[in-house]
């Protein structure tokens, strides 16, 4: 899985830069970078191009970029559209190793645009260099005063160095998030604005980041990638490399969608893949910008809990109600105080509320040394793994925070391995001093509820084995059949070599026949008309139950014989003699589809109306480990029932992951010949008794 | 419905306020209201009462309640514990029409606090003096300058007149969303918290306010109430007078109960109950402390849009998406602009995105009053209902700024009807300019939105017909039965006397009598055995279906009966003759339950798994008209299945709307009878063909 040393780092860490287009005016969009980067001493060398000077800002300046006689790492192209393209190849055929393109023009207005940009795209590929952009903010290196680009919010403010590496498809969105996170004194490693993604795209900087010395959290946003596989191996090279990713991603609705397609022409995929292979390979999903850049923040500050248990702390009992309602929705446990320990705060504080949520009540600011000893009792119990201080609007009393932030750094500092997170209204003076203090701040307690949901759900994925399953070598499974869809008989014959259970069954090619495979099968038994035309097989009246004699037998098949026959077109294989499924059981579905960005995902639901009305359905992308089959099983609204509800025993659930997983690993290795593949029903008999398919339908690519 | 002259206004809005251990320290808690009145110049008259003083700034110090020569309105209570139950006495002795108690240890502490606080409340009955507190921060009317608290929250903060009045059941709460209000620029009416409500409740203030002409929007903090039915009213009143109510409810889990119970000592009472109240009644439930205030104080300072259409105007493409995203989410529409429209925006500005979003890209910073000519041109076209702006970093550019509130202020003036949220960065000078200008505001898009579903919630609320089935005259219905449980048969005869049609079916008392019967109902028929100490009879095999001769019907009668004999205590009432119901239909569930706080609810479910497994219910307040329970099923996540879901024909909702408004009227007129009444399996038949309950089970109160 690794990737070799990162090609990237000539873009987002080059030793010299050339400007093509630079001017010395900081207010032009040539000029920005080159004021950018000299005011922030970038320690590389700097080559201005611009035929119409000598000398810029004091930096020689260059006609063009084959006068330089060395190596450049980036070239910068600051110009109108009509000259990119003839830049750009003089850059490739001089060896320039990476370019990031401001203009725009290209692939998002017109076809002509389009074609410049693919020709963009081949040019960088047969010279072997990077590009970011067209159309593109460009990006700056925090750490390595690398700014390639001439976005305005670097105007007027000083950087703040970071742990954040921030990727954004959208520039504008990028600018916005970037100047909030500036507000809040939240700093970034990288800002990375990807544009039209001619080469580099938003995949390719999350693999940078995630192999980025100076990046310990990754932030992007997402209106649609057009490489899924690439941008799973991103997320997986993050994971390894234990970086929490968050993701905000646009398009969830269909009018988001329409919206998307016509900003950036980006097809959208299904959001509901997305949310799957977020949740599968650990990428926490924001909600809101509020929330995308309060999880960066908090997993950039905060280290990930041990556990899920968390304590509060309170000086408004509503507010405790509040957030121990909204940890608990959330998944996370606000279990009680140990008695000694509710004993000892009683002590204390008599009138105080100790059972977690801990109640200081306004006395607070009455008793001093009370927080430090409440939070450390608590704490020092060993019973809780984070903890969020409400202090209300302390944050407006600069002479009681001072104290406050002085007890709340000695208890981080003692309980380093606990994450603390500060609940309070605040000044923007506060707001810095509270931050300047190395502690994490939240001006609204339900922020901060999030902050911990995301920190746990890093954990809970930091914690899962290595999938398993994934190991496998991919061998290719090639089917070959002259029709577009395998009969029910075909294909279950075909999923039985990969270990996915399936109904005892023979297909019996005459009356005589039937009878005795029936008899090999066993009475009672199900009949039904093979006809590889014939996809729905109950709507054409071909499908017979709990026949129990031998006559009855040889009657169905002459009459599921006349009944094939009698549609056009329709071919008679035969007839399927197949075992009735009697014993108790609960119907599920398994099937695949073929996302346009991700390749082959499966769906896991309960039969019927649970797939069809409810959409109660878990998606992964294929293959899945028995582990992630249970996890699908798990999210769906309707598994109580398998686990036994209504006084009924529990059904094997074990066995339908073993299937699931079978199928996923199947699904993926056959992934070049199958379209679709659904099994429907699945019945999960009790525990210990398996599963079988009762039916397939499998469909073939073209 | 209308209260009469509200016997409140006295303690809300009085002309005389004595304050019973008032000190001229204004740091002390007797201190504080004295001079918070003072400075904000209270027109009425102050009389500070404690022995050990003649004067306390400037006013005349009185050493009892009863040397004042005149009628109290307000006295305030400020005395150490143990004193309070003598002066409050005293001033009920003496006149007093209201008195705030600030005073803690009563009801929240220990058994001798209770009885004390019902003390209280007997002598406030008695003497018809109304009482807020004890244990409570008091309360403030900013219009009229009385402030009845020793909160520190006004010690340094000049208020801002409003028009939310704001009632808590948490002082800490109140403190805190006031401070945050504060910050935000955000005026009130009223500010008032309710302690251990010995008399004066949340439900009280809600409905003094939704009387109070100040009062424009109720925002409430809700732990939990003990008069359901007086919170309800006060809901209808604030609706009738088409006051907006936002509500905060915490103890939403059983986490949070605990937490409740613990802080207040109020009972939580069902959770899912309140969420269905607040819906009933058109109280729109906030999530967090950020959206409570900002749904207060966008019903404050925009007018409610006439439909769900929103315009969304923004500098950022992926902004928009999100936007768009968001709304959809929230059941609000996002619809492309005409034609017309398209074409003259592209005119201005061919980069633009035109079809809403509305992307006026960066170009609006280059381009002189492209924003005015957008919005004018897209708002004049009469499709749009209201809309959002999204400025991204603005508000930290005041240059720009200064024209951006200009072009926001005469759009907002020449479109009136049409709330218009502007969304931008903030500092704290910029935020105060905005808001000084009338414009409404968030630093959130997403804060944005939900202001905008909030507006929608409470247009669709207010436009609802008042409620026809609750002008019925409650005619109360009584039941009498030696057994505590009604079987089946018994309970259908009744509740068919109220318009709720079960199946054909007679009770026969001998074998002879069942096959005359059976012959009346029609073969096939269902036959089950009655007793009135069996409840579930399936569990007991008292249940034989598809009965098609009369020799049939004799030898089940017998079985039926020696089954029913042959278990102990059980006696035997006859066997059920009922029609089979082979028609195509739907299951569904209605039942009822007494709730502690609001009485009798309905719950109405698809049948089986969907209610048990899915909880997938929806839950009203008795009784409900034909459109509340159209309501009711189109909240049900399985609904479409009755609307022809799987190429079905649709089922006959509508007569099972009649059937659910009929069975609330009864459980309302039964309430006093009916402990718990559940009708399961109800069949509803096709379109036009109806719905029949297949059987009931009805408990009686003891």
């Amino acid at each position: 899985m690794a990737i070799k040393e990162s090609t990237l780092d000539a873009l987002f860490n080059p030793e010299s830069i050339a400007i093509i287009g630079a001017t010395p005016d900081e207010k032009r969009i040539g000029g920005r970078p080159l004021a950018y980067l000299q005011k922030n001493n970038y320690k590389g060398s700097i080559f201005p191009i611009n035929p119409k000077y000598d000398v810029i800002t004091g930096l020689k300046c260059y006609g063009s970029i084959a006068e330089i006689n060395q190596t450049i790492d980036l070239a910068i192209i600051s110009l109108p559209k009509n000259l990119v393209l003839d830049k750009f190849k003089e850059c490739a055929e001089n060896g320039v190793r990476s370019v990031v393109i401001f203009s725009a023009g290209f692939g998002e207005v017109d076809e002509e645009g389009k074609q410049q940009q693919e020709e963009i795209t081949s040019i960088a590929k047969k010279h072997n260099v990077r590009v970011l952009g067209p159309n593109c903010l460009g990006m700056f290196n925090v750490n390595k005063g690398v700014y390639a680009t001439f976005s305005t919010i670097l105007e007027k403010q000083t950087l703040i160095k970071g742990k954040i590496g921030f990727v954004s498809q959208s520039g504008a969105f990028g600018s916005h998030v970037y100047t909030l996170a500036r507000q809040n004194h939240i700093g970034l490693s990288h800002f990375i604005a990807t544009g039209n993604e001619s080469d580099v795209d938003v995949a390719d900087c999350i693999a940078y980041l995630a192999q980025d010395n100076e990046t310990e959290v990754i932030a992007c946003y997402i209106e649609g990638a057009k490489d899924g596989e690439k941008l799973i191996n991103a997320f997986k090279l993050a994971a390894e490399n234990n970086k929490p990713v968050v993701a905000l991603k646009v398009g969830t609705t269909n009018v988001g969608k329409k919206a998307a397609l016509s900003h950036t022409g980006s097809l959208a995929g299904s959001d509901d893949v997305y949310d799957a292979i977020f949740e599968q390979y650990g990428v926490y999903r924001a909600e809101t910008i509020e929330e995308f850049l309060d999880v960066a923040y908090a997993s950039a500050e905060l280290p990930i809990p041990k556990g899920d248990r968390v304590a509060i702390f309170t000086v408004s009992g509503g507010v405790g109600i509040m957030l121990a309602d909204q940890l608990s929705e959330r998944h996370l446990s606000v279990p009680e105080t140990p008695q000694d320990v509710q004993e000892k705060l009683k002590e204390m504080l008599p009138i105080a509320g100790v059972k977690n949520p801990i109640d200081t009540t306004a006395q607070l600011n009455a008793i001093p040394n009370l927080l430090d000893d409440f939070i450390d009792t608590v704490l020092g119990s060993g019973k809780y793994d984070s903890t969020i201080v409400f202090l209300a609007f302390t944050g407006l009393m600069p002479e009681v925070l001072e104290k406050r932030i002085l007890t709340l750094k000695d208890i981080s500092n003692k309980y380093k391995d606990i994450p603390l997170i500060t609940v309070t209204l605040n000044t923007e003076e506060s707001k810095k001093t509270i931050i300047d203090n190395g502690l994490v701040l939240s001006d609204d307690p339900t922020r901060a509820v999030n902050m911990l949901k995301a920190l746990n759900f890093y954990r809970e994925h930091f914690n899962r084995k290595l999938d398993e399953s994934e190991k496998k070598l991919k061998q290719t499974i090639s089917i070959s059949s002259q029709s577009s869809v395998l009969t029910e008989y075909e294909g279950k014959k075909l999923i039985q070599q990969y270990d996915i259970p399936v109904t005892k069954e023979r297909l019996a090619t005459s009356p005589e026949e039937a009878v005795i495979l029936a008899k090999e099968v066993g009475f009672p038994i199900a009949m039904k008309g093979m006809s590889p035309e014939i996809l729905h097989k109950t709507d054409e009246g071909l499908v017979y139950l709990n026949i129990d004699n031998e006559k009855d037998v040889e009657q169905t098949f002459q009459i599921l014989k006349n009944k094939v026959d009698n549609i056009q077109d329709a071919q008679f294989d035969g007839v399927l003699i197949q075992e009735m499924l009697t014993d108790d059981s609960v119907e599920m579905f398994i099937g695949s589809k073929s996302d346009p960005v991700f390749g082959q995902v499966i769906l896991v639901g309960m039969g019927g109306i649970y797939i069809e009305i409810l959409k109660d359905a878990a998606i992964r992308k294929a293959p899945v480990s028995v582990e992630e089959a249970e996890r699908m099983v798990n999210e769906l609204r309707g598994s109580s029932l398998l686990k036994g509800a209504r006084g009924k025993q529990p059904y094997d659930v074990k066995a339908l992951c073993n299937l699931i997983s079978n199928f996923s690993q199947f699904i993926a290795n056959a992934e070049d010949s199958i379209q679709e593949l659904d099994l429907n029903p699945i019945m999960v008999f009790e525990k210990g008794k398996g599963v079988k398919v009762a039916d397939a339908l499998i469909t073939l690519k073209k």
